[in-house]
């Protein structure tokens, strides 16, 4: 409950009960920060060919807006096949969907960044459409249609619940070696199952990708060996880069054995020693993080 | 060594490592994150009458720039006085000193920022001054201005090392309450001693304030019962406002005690099961946090 920006007296306990999923205590009370509300944001979709290019573009907008990028998210041209296919009530911004599809919004926090956002975002786009690395770009042309933007995002998941089953990883990289990864999955993919589906789709300015694949026409249940090829190319793909199996969604209950398997030895290590330390009688959500 | 933004697998141990100021473990290696070098800084001394105003000026560039003030610090009447008579050869904004300096320092990441930077400042000081928040304002007409602005505010530790000993805090108090802090301490030390020395300076941007005092002409040490009530009044004071006596320098070997008596006793418990825990023969940097 501490107000205190600046507080050295000890330990980090807030950051360790962040993400702990309720296994070391229980949060009860909080005092939160409040950061000011965006004066203005703007969108765009912009059509990219390739993964690098994607990188290229969200370089861009972070050097000139100072770090103003507020999202920059990939949907892969499956995702938006998916969409049209599963639910054609849903706008999408291009009538023929580009390899990679990139939503961006900046935010203004000041009057001055507010009065030139719209032409901060044209601006960049346009250069980058000069560099090569943008082939179609749609900058919402109102507050109704940026939230048009959001809604084909946001509706991905139902979408891809429409087709049945997927094989899921929430999947981080390093930033810096984002582009490569994703051009190494789908290339291992396309390698250990012709014909598959795969979406990846996520944010990208933080490294997360969400990548979901089946095989096509059938749930993975069906295929149990090309499933395992499936699964176990993903996690190979992710080791390789030093990459969580894990971004947001947590361990859970699903990927106790996956952490116990993953996780550096020594960083186990000490989370079972601060577990049982905090929570000798194991009371504190039993099963979730480590195995029951 | 991890380089990923995003990860969800498991204890933050990263954050619990730092500020344990090694008594967990040695940090031998580390990933590091890049931020762009600001395109261009500039700098202002700002004459303010009280903490209020101060707080009120640190808002409104706040709220112009979007969170581009990168620094905020208060200098105290007395400070700029001590280092006007022990360090004649550092440059002083003022001829005359205000009851607070503020040296204020604003930061431009983006080509647009950066082009209307010296403009903002002048801008925010100049209705700073209309609304009668800021008396005088010094804009530093070049770098070297501006690195003899920063020359004055890091000379005050050796300006103070002239003068003696002092009772120091190292303070913070939640940034709202800032204003209400600093105006409070200082009517509490004027009753406890008249005509003391009494020098408050800091990052007021993070709510962290180092508060100096010592019984006018003496060292501390030759008046122990009037440094007792100092040190007393300094230590009730920052308790009532839920501050922290060590905002950023730590517990080290000096505050243990202060430590075991201040901290919320359920966190101090969760502290010393976490040492116990991955450090049960007390290996680590013995002494420090812990009493020995």
């Amino acid at each position: 409950l501490s107000a205190l920006r600046k507080d050295n007296t000890g330990y980090d306990l807030r950051h360790l009960l962040i993400g702990a999923e309720g296994t070391l205590g229980i949060i009860t009370a909080a005092s939160l920060k409040l950061h000011p509300k965006a004066r203005e944001r703007t969108a765009a979709f912009a059509a990219v060919e390739n993964p690098a290019d994607a990188v290229r573009l969200l370089r861009m907008f972070q050097r000139r807006t100072g770090d103003a990028v507020e999202s920059f998210e990939l949907m892969s041209r499956l995702i938006f096949e998916l969409l049209a296919e599963h639910l054609p009530r849903v706008r999408l911004p291009f009538s023929s969907p580009p390899p990679i599809g990139a939503l961006v919004e900046i935010a203004a926090y000041s009057d001055d960044d507010a009065a030139r956002l719209r032409e901060t975002m044209e601006d960049v786009l346009a250069r980058a459409m000069e560099e090569g690395i943008v082939s179609d770009a749609i900058v919402a042309g109102s507050e109704t249609q940026r939230l048009e933007f959001w809604e084909a995002r946001e509706s991905v998941p139902l979408a891809k619940a429409k087709v049945g089953e997927w094989l899921r990883v929430d999947a981080s990289v390093p930033p810096h070696c984002l582009a490569e990864f994703i051009s190494e999955l789908e290339g291992q993919l396309a390698e250990v199952c012709a014909g598959q589906y795969v979406a990846a789709y996520g944010h990208a300015g933080d490294g997360n990708m969400h990548v979901a694949a089946r095989p096509r026409g059938e749930n993975p249940s069906a295929h149990p060996e090309l499933t395992a090829r499936i699964a176990e190319m993903l996690d190979s793909t992710l080791a390789k880069f030093g990459g969580s199996f894990s971004a947001e969604h947590g361990v859970g209950q699903t990927h106790p054995a996956k952490l116990a398997a993953r996780k550096d030895p020594a960083a186990l290590a000490m989370m079972r020693k601060i577990k049982r330390a905090l929570d000798p009688d194991n009371l504190m959500n039993p099963g979730k993080i480590f195995a029951a």
